[in-house]
């Protein structure tokens, strides 16, 4: 059985896709699944349709937040460190252009731009496949460290 | 029959809710309702469950971000003139409080700072059953003129 | 002779006032003075003139963004108990109006929405004389435990 | 004598550039100086010293906000077509590195990640002189076309 406190950050989410774990259970409205992981950067799939729709016609700005948030927030944990864990304490989200059910997947990219031991932040971008520009957004992250 | 283009925002989102329509497909997902709307200012209710879990084990960002980007979009929407509409053009959340399945329902404010007839910007603040507050948004609209 | 590591935020801030200390040598730039200090709640003033201009004829978004940046951390540091420092971590701003030469005298008010022992958040608020809404923020702050 | 509304923004600042003109007033209260200017991209200097210093013993954040803000606006300008003008709408900025009096002289990269008839986005990323990253922010701004 795996003790994910001794691991590092990224060794725990490739122990949980291993596992055939989904990347959590929000993945499931959205569509979403992990592409790869890597420290300090994370790539995320996911698949816009009708269900998703605001009053207006369109895809509700909360499917790029989730998963823009997402890409940040996976994206700090892949850098922690054995003992440490991490949540979110803001996100900023640009909408650039408009998602529809024909905007087919999207994948959102998310990188950290600074690691700490007390605050982490990360930046992340949402692109459709044609590589259009769909959303940006930064976060920051606090960071725990265990108490033994 | 019911001509949309010819309503204020605050008309075009009674008749919608008068008619039995959902807020929209997307508060499907997030167990959100309406609750009032009035010129400017609106208040939605969702209920948090373990479907929205992220990996670390509470409710994801992303449905604090939706709630939030519903209350403020739905504001600046109820207070359209006949003529306009509106698209976000950004949010920025500040996540206060973890939420888990054992939140409760929760309630989501939003209101207009300025109004506008190119941009209009809006607040809004989610709380639990509690009064207790759990996060806060700022979000700014384009708002559009039709061509007649 | 004052020890400031003894102090909480509210005593620190009150004795560097009494001592007839300005703000902090920013508030030069910015004809920036303190008006109030109460625990997790500040009050500003700061008066804009050409010298704060953009190339576009207006006052710069950086005059705003540094009040209410003022007010956001002020805010937070009138909340820390003895012992605890604190840093900015990030600040979103909204320009709802613009600021010219002849807006006069602005009073920028903080507050703290949730102090913590790791990190704090605040908001900010900036107004003109006659109460119209110039401008509002939203701030976090990571909080420091001194190690004895 | 030229005349600025007949000039693409790009045109327009280099313009004011080559009459010797200073980037903007308030350019003096951060020793701020243009670098390079092309279509969607502006590159800043400025040197930071103890009269940015906020109360606790650091250079205060409305140094890079103010910084960042003048590339995300400036490198929007540069995007502008003829008969456009622009104002900005919000900017978020994270404080990832503390500036000091001993950062030396720190460049500011601004870039536009859509260009737009009615909205544009913008961000920018703060840098001392061994590359270090700072700051970093993003920025929502208005276009507006004028009617003739």
């Amino acid at each position: 059985m795996t003790d994910l406190s001794q691991m590092s950050g990224l060794e725990q989410l490739t122990a949980m896709s291993q596992g055939g774990k989904v990347l959590a259970p929000i993945a499931g409205h959205f569509n979403m699944t992990g592409v790869s992981y890597s420290e300090g950067d994370v790539v995320l799939e996911a698949i816009p349709d009708a269900s998703h729709y605001n009053p207006i016609g369109t895809v509700h700005g909360g499917f790029a937040a989730t998963l823009l948030d997402s890409a940040c927030g996976t994206a700090v944990h892949t850098s922690l460190r054995p003992g440490e864990s991490y949540t979110s304490l803001e996100i900023k989200v640009n909408f650039l252009r408009t998602i529809t059910e024909n905007t087919g997947p999207v994948r959102v990219h998310g990188w950290v731009t600074k690691a700490g031991s007390h605050a982490a932040f990360a930046e992340a971008e949402l692109h459709d496949a044609d590589g259009k520009l769909l959303a940006t957004a930064s976060s920051t992250c606090a960071v725990f460290q265990s108490r033994r």
